[in-house]
């Protein structure tokens, strides 16, 4: 098994085998979680913090689950009611955790970076569960895993990824990964909504739905994020869904089995018609869910091995 | 041992042999909860998730003492610092966690038919912690185990329920309860606070307290639910607790080993003296408490197996 | 090993061979926290519940860590949310949660004396996490562990506490604590943040930290607690800093090996100079956070021993 991350940061850091390795981990954890006695061992022992700066229900209940399914002892800390607002910087924050003696800290910041920075200052394994408009890598990992499940592969197929692709670290993630693993990738979504530097990624851009959708193995669309939308043009909802939103019209120009995914939460009738996120033979949106626990499973799992493995090779005191 | 249901939905649904089922289980929790090592593994490698859409601090931690106590993986969700914020609609809330597999889930909500909504959308076993005016049947399974500790038996007793039954879930929920047991229900409180359909439960209705409570074995206090009072008469507390506040005096018509409930949180001096609420020879409203979690212990217990005889009987993909 | 109470409610109740009880036992949980598999089970079949009526991220991260590890099942109570708004008395709110059986309460609330009057009333071992200006026992337990780990003794140290003095239950633990171990305790700051009866301790005090530094083994640095002034003078912040934050300067006076100590969160620039602060050979602030888990770990432990014996020693009726 192939994993040498001491943190996961970004899919940036990742190889194409270590993705491999926790995508296969995730597989056996999904078989774990549709069991009825739905325990492991593998995190006994250690301690996980999640620190959600930024609220997200979804996310931080999939790391929590995740977390106690494998035997650790999770807790959760509300940044937003906390010392922060005693005036108390990030870095104090993460060092007074740190000295709390934590194995995995689970962290989402609303500013790019601020995980980067916090795991430089603590001697324990962190997670990205997203920052600012950076990284989200356990969204992306989830996404690729539903993708393999349902194509019976992760590579050589034409992905689509639609809308306001500017505020999304979902998609700046996803459109990574799914590089590294040579697929071919397109942004479809109006131009106010597009990052300015695209070109890096050998992206194909779509201004059209139709266009953009065109033979599709996979559609996936993104949240519509309002709130992080700071001035510049922002459509009105049903401009938006007349040109963007998916409907059974547009989806008809993607391969007839092209699958539907969706982040979550849904704007209905904003940027995906609801009959189309209820159709099971096309909509994949809560398998991701799904795949979304067991993915965080293996990330976990294969970072305790690693932090494991590095204190056993090292003297308690340089440890401490 | 007889429960055949597969949610706790209401009491509506609960044959007689069930509740019984219910009280005598949750007899036998009420040793191991008064024992030192309160610990059992009925519940391990089970994920219980509290969804809780009204605040209700006593109610929520006594499901996560029960649960915690039966060895579950147990997880409070904050649903107004949620997704449903964002958007996202009841129905999505329930499929996002449904896919998380959870296994038993405590719903509270102030719509009354929330939950037996939610419940026909997921796989897992679903508890009812209150629906709007609807039902809160742990609420009536705890007040049933209380009494018939105390009086001995669970039938031909003569029972005020006092107060807003017109808002009340749990006047509603127990008056079900009671009526199914074949006891003498009363409903005592002013007109205004009287549901309009009271006939179909074959209760007797009083509007004055000294009447209501003449002879009764067991005398329940409501709280006044000025929260949910939208519009029409609402009394002064003053005058309200001089014509329908439990004082010593209007206790003195009942019978003289009557015992008084309240479902609690109480508001002393409102629907209810303090004296009297401290009176350990009249009052069992901590016992009330005691029994909370006794009864959802039992409750989650029973539809645990249920859960996993399902479960043992369908083959891995149907479940899936 | 000595240590006869019932509940941890302040350090005035603890006689010296207590609190040495409880920093040795520490000791050991300082290895256990510093170890990969960081697991006991000496609070196994116990419940846990952290009520606290005053945001505190870190403390109650603290005591919850410590919980766990000791395998109790800990709940966390947000009392502000909760059935106080209700209009329920804090002496209901604690009768409901004793009725669940909780065994150790650990409570943090904003009026001096409320957690001694909440103790009177319930079964349960109780800790005090910090009421009104009155106690702080386990952050007292955790500066004297810290102390006596880096100067290898806890008495006949001099020991200077900086700041604001008159509103920190801090200090008035700690300043009860060192004296008990025959320490040398003086109190600088400005006169209008000094307490009004300060004879009874038998502390020097000083109004110039020139002078309060002079030779000092500890300087123990206090935050400046905005919040808790109601009216009466209050510094500007700079100029605050410029007579009594810490900076080198200050501290050149104080012996070359003393030790400087915060409880935290910090106002870096305020009462402390972040170059101070971070300097590994002079501050020992991350250490005060790690001894706290260990410091709360046995306390837990020592209370809970006591808890067994009293329940073991008496018919199980009359605990009930």
């Amino acid at each position: 098994m192939t994993f040498r991350q001491r943190h996961l940061l970004g899919i940036e850091q990742l190889r194409p085998e270590e993705i491999k390795t926790v995508l296969d981990l995730a597989d056996s954890y999904v078989d774990l979680n549709r069991s009825t006695q739905k325990r492991s061992d593998v995190l006994a022992g250690l301690t996980q913090i999640n620190m959600f700066f930024e609220n997200s229900t979804r996310t931080q209940a999939s790391f929590e689950i995740a977390g106690k399914r494998l035997g650790a002892d999770v807790m959760n800390m509300a940044m937003q009611a906390s010392s922060i607002k005693k005036g108390e910087t990030l870095i104090d924050t993460a060092l007074t955790l740190n000295a709390m003696h934590p194995d995995l800290l689970v962290v989402r910041h609303p500013h790019s970076g601020a995980v980067n920075l916090l795991a430089e200052k603590v001697n324990c394994a962190v997670l990205n569960a997203g920052d600012g408009k950076h990284e989200h890598p356990t969204q992306a990992l989830l996404d690729a895993l539903t993708i393999r499940r349902e194509k019976g592969r992760l590579h050589r197929l034409t992905i689509a990824i639609c809308g306001d692709i500017a505020h999304s670290r979902v998609a700046r993630s996803n459109l990574i990964l799914l590089g590294k693993m040579e697929n071919r990738v397109r942004l479809v979504g109006p131009p106010t909504l597009m990052p300015s530097q695209i070109d890096q990624f050998g992206v194909e851009v779509y201004g059209d739905m139709e266009e953009g959708l065109r033979d599709a193995d996979v559609v996936m669309m993104l949240r519509l994020q309002r709130e992080r939308m700071d001035g510049g043009f922002i459509p009105s909802e049903r401009e938006y869904y007349h040109r963007f939103g998916l409907d059974a019209e547009k989806l008809a120009h993607a391969r007839p089995d092209a699958i539907v995914m969706h982040p979550g939460p849904m704007n209905r009738g904003v940027e995906i018609d609801g009959t189309i996120a209820d159709d099971i033979n096309r909509s994949v949106i809560q398998e991701q869910v799904e795949m979304g626990v067991a993915v965080r499973m293996a990330a976990m799992d294969l970072l305790a091995r690693n932090l494991r493995a590095e204190r056993a090779a090292q003297p308690e005191d340089v440890y401490v």
